[in-house]
């Protein structure tokens, strides 16, 4: 017999479900002793052994399917190793359920926080194989993450829609795109959409050199700016602050996200009327995009395999191409960010996108 | 000859394209000597002459194009009879220019505020015809607009998406949904979405009817609540206060907007973390849905119709599913709202949405 | 205790579902001792008492499913009041099913055929309720049905995607469009979608007329032209064969359907290249659109109100606007076809469009 | 001066605007003295020297337009070398415009036929750079062509709609995805609109297993069974005659296309009805998908970095996600094919779907 848990943890995204049912269809096509234990709501369901028992039926049709069928919760990552006020020690309980249900392996979806839980579990000895689920595609050790695609599709079809009403009125439109310490949707939404300027948690931006490409746009005619920017955007000024310091400030001026800071500073200096969209959580909505589809049922049927060969403490990932598997211990913990010297970025100033920056 | 003015007005929507490229064909399917005069960015264009002569290939290939190709702007409708700081009354101004390009009739499309001056124009001796472009539905005499069901569609699309999301976590979310003084768009998208509580202008909403809602479908096993609300839903309190009071509690508060304040009041009283997500301009943006494109289609046929008739001083509108001439003096200054006594609330109520109110 | 049978039959097509939840929400917001009788794939689980007890909790979430979660089948009307091989009376089985489960009432969802046996059930004494499904809009006794406009929405599309590609080839499309009797999804779509020449059951074509406006359009420099045509668009000269002439010719010819006929007439007479599309089942497939689920929902809660009231032998129908109950009689047997001499085909024709008639 | 020429060839699809787009606003943001010649329908008009004078103005605004802008035409390689019937032979005519226009570049965007035809004029001394671009994503040298996902974006989207009508009825429906000579499209639809049983040109299928597989899946409950075929998709016996046998036998049996004949093979030997749906040209046409505009801008701004480093006679290409530069000799004349022994091919197998050859 063989026991599989499977849980989804942190911030949802689209393709969980593709993932999970190629996993399962991946075992079962090889193995008919499978038995398949779904932990609700991410590592909570591991801890207090809450879960229910799936059987191959159940991913069927769950292909196109958005969120997941486990549900999820984000974990308090550091509060892990120490009893909380109930005396609890949340690793133990998780190696206990583990240990109580003779689990022979633990599949964990899930992003960066929820690699480093995963790894922390491999290092206590439990059976462990991870998929890299995230729109934010930071994680280290994969060229590509499931989700990511189709956030982007989505923070596009925001910035095309913008782009019909912009050309009608004269105005600055600011959009803002989820991404809080690394940038990737919003850069590629950004080229995608054709956005005038794109601003990025990895290249701080100075006001005076957004404000210059707006009303460099508006002399040569151009009616409107489009603004792309990321939750995690940061002025150069702010970028050189201590984190204490930041937060201070943030707390002074509440801005309810950055956009709404973006917009103050620039309406002051150009004379045209600035406008705000914040798709927020609809970039984690939706079925996920074809492209989302195929990389999960891959990534999903090569953890199968890899379950198969008894080869654990490795998270699946891209690599030039291909499914690899990477040890988990070199992926916890480390963030892929946007190189700001990358080609790509070349490429996009190329065609004229401003990054605020010069 | 048959010189035609044409001109788009008030914030932008699906279709205007369309409907003008019905006027042009319908008129150019029966006359050779015809000159259309673009009139730029709505009014303005017209009260300081200028504008585009445009021919019917200007109007090939714009059905499905978003935006106006003549640009638009808003119209401070009250300032018009008084010469403003430069002297100028715009009302002569447009006159003037009417008399002095020596046009048979003037195409105005627009909404609510673009119809009063739109029916002023008509009373100072001008030829008008009027096509009702408006996402928000209100207009009195039509029983659609286009615009409408774009701007429903892309609402609509919005709530899909956080669906898949919310069912993933254990919360709320409220997606603010276009619609100052009616509740039009939020209705249809509401109920199209399948939202659980939908909070109207029309239906001032007690929050704690609100509050008991969201947390009977808690205690029901549903482990999220949608809410759509309009930009102009308020609060019974709020609706019994002067005009001024209300103004005065609002600027105190300085939420961003609606979906804010309606978020705090939730937040502090149910245990389950509040989500928002402003779709805004994204909603007049975009393709125009079939729906619209028919419609602008027919109404700017019919238009072509009657200015070929001779017949001006009319908005064209929609009655029992007939393209309609309405006369514009009753369109002007009356608004259509959504009646809380209608069928459609009704019916709504019996699928189990909540409208906040009791 | 409310005894409810319900079924789907005919062709499928989208917002059966959210048809469906409106009925079973409006009954459940109003009673609580309801029993729900799922029969499986049409009148065949009615005949065969092939049925599954569902709860309110089985229609939650499936407003924007598309199918039928109780499948559906064709039924061969004219069969059913002879016993067929098996000995078998499919009326009289049916009427055993309803009084063997002692039902109140009996909702039908379906179009033209389905709503024959509907009626002939009242005949028979049984309490029957029925909703107008179908993508054609072609039941007599309603302004509209549910799945049109989803169905419209798909074939313009495939009319915009194709568009693109049109413009980069000097070619003729033909896009067949679902419709065999009449042309509603044929005529808004080709409409909606900007086609050159749309073809209709309701409006005989002449090839010479149909070749005629292609070269009109090639030398007025338009580089491609775009036919949406109807499944049973027919020419002039076949329109005046008896049924069983036009049999033998079609069989003689053997085109796979009336797309593949169009082109080799016009191919012939045109030196332009021609390239066919049929969409086929995708228009009767996908989540329904905000319009239909609006329109469903409201007509399934109206269903609910003419149950509570014992208001039977009735179909929920559209008329100005509002949601009407029809008797059964006056719909039965008959069709809704498109009027050549409309408003809407005179406007159409205004914008240019070319019905191959004259 | 910098004197551009620039063409697009065969058969079009998405993102051609952008790449252009690229390719003119990464020169310009570089030299101020371009010249940008625009030859009309591919080939055609470098040999009638048919074209217009470009500015970076008329790329504006295309980046999400589908076609092409220069208009296309496929070109029949074969007779290029030899004078035609007016003694005109054509390399030397599109030699002569090249010289008579001084151009110091030609930026050639086309699929595998256009890469033979552009690599025979570098040979010939002219100074070339072309761009990757074809739904079939069979480009030798490159590991992603531009048009390849968002035309999987569009054959998925059908197989999603077909999948709702087919749980509806108890059916088999054939999809025929484009690709005559490779199956990327259909492989990567068929994985990602979870289709049953792929059909690929590379994997001959074998009739006995795909009416094995479909009967299985009835014998297992499931309702229908959806074939994703590509058009060069063929049986294992077809495979093995001569081409000219082959094409006698086609010629005999008049299928309109593969899925006619699959559907033929099939039907006999299930008791399910089947049904087709053939997208065909839908799949070239629309708004290329985020991932294309990515790509192709990368791409175009990759091949203004060439010219500018005065770098020719290669095509832009993508390796292991970089943009890099493929001697043209190299690419012209190869094909890249589905192995049907890679990873992608397996993990498919693993999640249950049949290729229909064992």
């Amino acid at each position: 017999m063989l026991r599989i848990g499977m849980l989804t943890s942190g911030g949802d995204c689209q393709a969980l479900n593709a993932a999970m049912r190629g996993v399962v269809k991946g075992i079962c096509s090889k193995r008919d002793d499978v038995e398949i234990y779904g932990f609700q709501e991410g590592y909570k369901g591991l801890i207090y052994s809450n879960f229910k028992m799936l059987t191959s039926r159940d991913f069927s049709g769950i292909l196109t399917l958005g969120g997941t069928i486990l549900g999820t919760s984000r974990q308090p990552f550091k509060l892990m190793r120490v009893p909380d006020e109930n005396g609890l020690d949340k690793v133990e309980a998780m190696k206990h359920t583990y240990h109580k249900l003779n689990l022979d392996c633990l599949v964990i979806l899930g992003g960066n926080g929820t690699h480093k839980t995963a790894n922390m579990l491999r290092e206590e000895g439990l059976n462990i194989i991870t998929l890299p689920k995230t729109i934010d595609n930071d994680l280290w050790g994969t060229d590509m993450t499931f989700g990511f695609q189709s956030a982007v599709d989505i923070a596009t079809d925001t910035i095309d829609k913008i782009h019909t009403t912009a050309t009608s009125h004269s105005r600055v439109f600011i959009i803002e795109v989820m991404g809080h310490k690394v940038g990737w949707v919003t850069l590629h939404a950004g080229i995608a959409g054709g956005a005038d300027i794109i601003l990025l948690p990895e290249i701080p931006y100075d006001t005076d050199v957004v404000v210059d490409a707006i009303n460099k746009r508006k002399a040569a005619g151009k009616r409107f700016t489009i603004i792309a920017v990321a939750e995690g955007a940061i002025s150069k000024k702010d970028s050189k602050l201590s984190k204490k310091e930041l937060k201070e400030k943030q707390e002074k001026k509440k801005y309810p996200s950055v956009a709404y800071e973006v917009a103050e500073r620039i309406q002051k200096r150009t004379e045209q009327e600035v406008r705000i969209t914040v798709p927020g959580h609809m970039q984690r909505g939706g079925s996920p995009c074809p492209y989302d589809r195929v990389l999960s049922t891959r990534l999903g049927a090569a953890a199968a395999e890899a379950i198969l060969d008894g080869d654990f403490g490795k998270m699946m990932g891209v690599k030039n191409g291909d499914i690899v598997r990477v040890p988990l211990a070199e992926v916890a913990g480390k963030l892929k960010y946007v190189d700001p010297d990358s080609d790509i970025i070349k490429e996009a100033r190329m065609t004229g996108i401003s990054f605020g920056d010069k």
